[in-house]
């Protein structure tokens, strides 16, 4: 028995996300058919976190016990060989036995990539949130600092299980343009369901001028989502790298 | 009456090419229905060339007659609001009567995209021609420049016509990489079907010590198509610019 930490990209688009579901394609569900397809018994994926439908990952990570001795790194290539094409493991090693993927990671990185400039894109259509109105990144910058720190993000997102705390970490937000591309690079030791995402919609707000940069506070007083307005669409949505 | 140039960017994945086919989902398909919804009649869509099957653009120029006076700068909005996500209009403006979008071209740049490295890509999966082997920039540019000129490309691609010329100039070809990707630019007045894949297809095998740079000539004169063994697959080819 051997624990195996692979990094994974794939395109979110054609997948009801992460987490294994019965009748949906998932991301899980795939590694699962295609671990169980190599080793010929069922082999339970470990994610570093749930990516939500639609949301792309460079470097999700993942953990699995393999049943049997097999070299570590030729599992990568194993495992793309059963994979369909819309998910590549890029890389996979052996770890300690007290790996996990989830439990071990110290924090998440997302970026989020907007497309800021009056033309739409037919080729970037399905990898970033197209807008049209100019975002005053300064703005951004400002309303981002009232975000980060330790605090409940309640009023930004949901928990795994109903209940369950809204306190995270946001340990930095970094706003950087290229081009007519804006991303939105967050930082975090976890995040609730849809957090980024409502974290970015909120920050085009104040980037569009709908909002101002001092409202973040009254917005996670609140504790309650229906402060949040505007949810960024999954498309733009990598999670980047997890740390560990 | 007013004639309009438009120039078109899509993801050429899920078209059977640009040109229109009964029952095929074809870009100038796409495109001549929704001016069809636009000015309630047909109108006819001239492209500056025929994009194959999952060839993708980023500047396709195309025109068409206007059957009612509509303010140019409009159409590319009412196109957009029309079209399926895949195609995107980028701009639209008059031009004189005598414009053809075909004839009127005095050449045309291709962009070639090839992921040069170790690790595939989910996420370029549908973008790039993904290559482990390094390639060899400089026995590459050696073995275009064999290639540069008014020649017979018959041994590179058809003819749109059987029998028709075969002969097309080559004005530059210009290969540069950017960390693992590798760019071929390809500049001609004109290009016969599959021309820059059997090239880049070509040039590959040159990069990757398969064939020798001084092979040009020998394939160029044999003037059969069984002298070109590589096609690049067509989701690296891009039609990038038309130049009038």
């Amino acid at each position: 028995m051997l624990v195996i930490k692979a990094i994974v990209e794939y395109d979110g688009t054609d997948f009801s996300g992460f987490q294994r579901q019965p009748n949906r394609r998932t991301v899980q569900g795939e590694l699962e058919r295609s671990l169980e397809s190599i080793f010929r018994e069922p082999v339970k994926v470990i994610g570093s976190g749930r990516t939500d439908a639609g949301v792309h990952a460079r470097g999700q990570a993942i953990s699995f016990t393999a049943p049997e001795q097999f070299p570590a790194d030729k599992i990568c290539l194993a495992l793309n060989s059963e994979l369909p094409i819309d998910i590549r493991v890029q890389s996979s090693e052996t770890v300690g036995d007290d790996f996990h993927a989830r439990y071990s990671a110290k924090s998440r990185t997302y970026i989020y990539v907007v497309l800021n400039r009056e033309a739409p894109s037919a080729l970037l259509a399905r990898y970033v949130w197209h807008l049209r109105n100019p975002l005053d990144l300064s703005e951004m910058r400002r309303a981002a600092d009232g975000l980060v720190g330790i605090r409940d993000f309640a009023s930004f997102g949901m928990p795994d299980k109903p209940g369950a705390s809204t306190i995270r970490e946001i340990k930095s937000i970094r706003i950087a343009q290229r081009k007519s591309a804006v991303f939105f690079a967050v930082r975090g030791n976890a995040f609730l369901r849809g957090m980024v995402r409502a974290i970015v919609g909120t920050l085009v707000e104040v980037g569009t001028g709908r909002r101002n940069p001092d409202d973040m506070s009254e917005i996670l007083a609140a504790g309650s989502r229906d402060a949040v307005k505007v949810i960024a669409p999954s498309r733009g949505l990598y999670l980047t790298s997890v740390e560990y």
